[in-house]
């Protein structure tokens, strides 16, 4: 979500900037040429690795849920013209889903000065005096609305970032993201499963990163004016660069996390999607979907750059928002209510594991 | 709108500031006990009459969209700890409104250092070397959201602003609002009759108030990340202080622009709220819902302001948003379409009278 900062910024900048080398090859085109020269090993740049990996997932995750809904996706490849581009996955009004997006995007762009102040702040590996500096970023975003209340939305990216000396080598380079679950109806199983799935995930690479990232998860994703989290949390991280581990350690834990995706929520989304309910459980998931607008329009950074960047995809970026929401005016869960509780929960958030 | 964000800025500092002089009345109390001697006249401060105005507005208006819905508003009054406060008069799941919000409010407060140097942009009156100001803000901010998708959302902000020199007499003030026709399905007659009756209005007052005023809502009035217009125009202004007309003559313009809202509007919705339409219809609208959304949490200034204050009543502020709300994935109107009339005119904002 943070890293859609650092793509949207970039992107404004690549608007205003003069392309700067017109006769050396740029990185992208190096990249395109490795990549139909010899494909991509575990020789090949980060940048590739990342690429390839992400596009693997997207399709296996797109599979998996479409046999889940039995209805497939909308399948959009976007280019944009300085190299890279992204692949909109979107299931819509389908029978589990109501609207489901599984995105990634790949970025080569030039960051400005004042960009590049801003990122030396976390990564000092970046040359201080330079005037402008390549950058690539690649990512798979996703977030899923299931049709039935009693299963819970889930949002994910994982996102690789880089910034490029003039020979095409890497300067500094991070990874970030993290997953977060955002139920209507609480069931602790399934809180307890998901944060479980996750936390073996992150124990592989450092025993530390699960307590540290769910943390910064509760924190990131707190819709502020209304004094509650936004969901019941999962993990969040960003700037992971050579001062934690070094980068193939780093795409490890990546890759672990994502690859960690289909069994945090698959098991869930099979328990909750043909659980019977009411007109006023779908009411109150109308309501909380309306919080999940809340958060997204107002407090998320990576959306609010995204849409204030000229060049950007929108619909790529919206296709976060539920297909449906609503706002009632002074709406109190009664007391005692399954639907206090999950309040109540918001606004106190839990350890699960 | 915007006028929400002094009030937003402001309330935050109170939290923060101290209370300057235990021992004299503070001007909440000086008007208070004013209203209670001798009640609201001609010769009263403007603050008073100004309250005194957008209550009885707030009532007529009321009355008359009760007497379109058939339904009643819930009207809630609360208060603040230092003087002012408001009542949120809100109709829901009507007959004719889907969700009505008209409220008032009533602020007294104290502006910090950095407000008062932002303020003295346009206001010269207001004294450099001081450290901190009491100021007062009274409007009325109105949003109606009709179920039939032929009748158009209306919104309406009035409201007067001044700052206090420590005698209690007023230092700076200024009058600011609008209101604006946002329809999901465009009947030139409408929008026609709508700018007409504000721009009457106007031209008692100014001949040029109705071209500039038009000018700024369509230039405040803009989804940026969707290239368009929130809506079909009307009025917008700000800052409206000595340096344009007296107060005596600013506050009856203000007067007049409030009072031109029923006229603009009732014999618009009477006559669109029992045309038949389809589901599709709906639909569409659901979309334009989705884009009032955006605009309200992603542009506004002064919804983001208020969400950003600790102490500010949210669901008065949000009492703008629609109940309900879709955004569908790359939803594009048919060519040649009624739809896509609609979003041609907001592409490119027209002159109406």
């Amino acid at each position: 979500v943070v890293g859609v900062i650092f793509i949207g910024l970039l992107i404004r900048s690549m608007a205003t900037e003069e392309p700067a080398k017109l006769d050396a090859p740029t990185i992208a085109e190096r990249d395109s040429l490795a990549k139909r020269e010899s494909g991509v090993t575990e020789n090949s740049p980060m940048r590739l690795r990342m690429e390839d990996f992400i596009k693997q997932q997207q399709k296996e995750i797109v599979k998996e849920l479409e046999a889940i809904d039995g209805k497939k996706f909308r399948i959009d490849t976007w280019t944009r013209e300085n190299g890279g581009g992204g692949i909109s996955s979107v299931l819509q009004d389908g029978n589990v889903f109501e609207k489901a997006g599984v995105n990634i995007s790949i970025v080569y762009g030039t960051l400005p000065r004042p960009a590049i102040e801003k990122m030396r702040v976390n990564h000092k590996a970046i040359d201080a005096d330079i005037q402008s500096l390549d950058f690539f970023a690649a990512g798979l975003s996703m977030v899923l609305h299931p049709v039935n209340p009693m299963a819970p939305t889930v949002h994910l990216n994982y996102r690789y970032f880089e910034t490029e000396n003039p020979d095409g080598t890497a300067n500094a380079w991070w990874f970030g993201g993290g997953t977060d679950l955002t139920p209507s109806y609480l069931f602790d199983e399934d809180a307890i499963h998901f944060h479980k799935t996750i936390k073996e995930a992150c124990d592989k690479h450092d025993k530390d990163y699960f307590p540290r990232f769910k943390a910064w998860c509760d924190k990131y994703f707190y819709n502020k004016h209304r004094n509650e989290s936004r969901g019941i949390g999962g993990i969040f991280f960003d700037d992971l660069d050579e001062h934690e581990k070094d980068q193939e350690n780093t795409f490890a834990f990546a890759q672990s996390c994502l690859k960690a995706f289909l069994p945090s929520y698959i098991p869930i989304i099979n328990k909750r999607k043909d659980m019977p309910y009411t007109e006023k459980e779908k009411e109150w998931q109308q309501i909380r979907r309306g919080r999940y607008v809340e958060f997204n329009l107002v407090h998320d950074r990576g959306t609010a750059f995204g849409l204030n960047t000229p060049s950007a995809r929108v619909e790529s970026i919206l296709m976060s928002l539920p297909l449906t929401a609503s706002w009632r005016y002074m709406y109190e869960p009664e007391k005692g209510s399954r639907e206090q509780r999950l309040v109540d929960v918001l606004r106190e958030p839990k350890e699960w594991v």
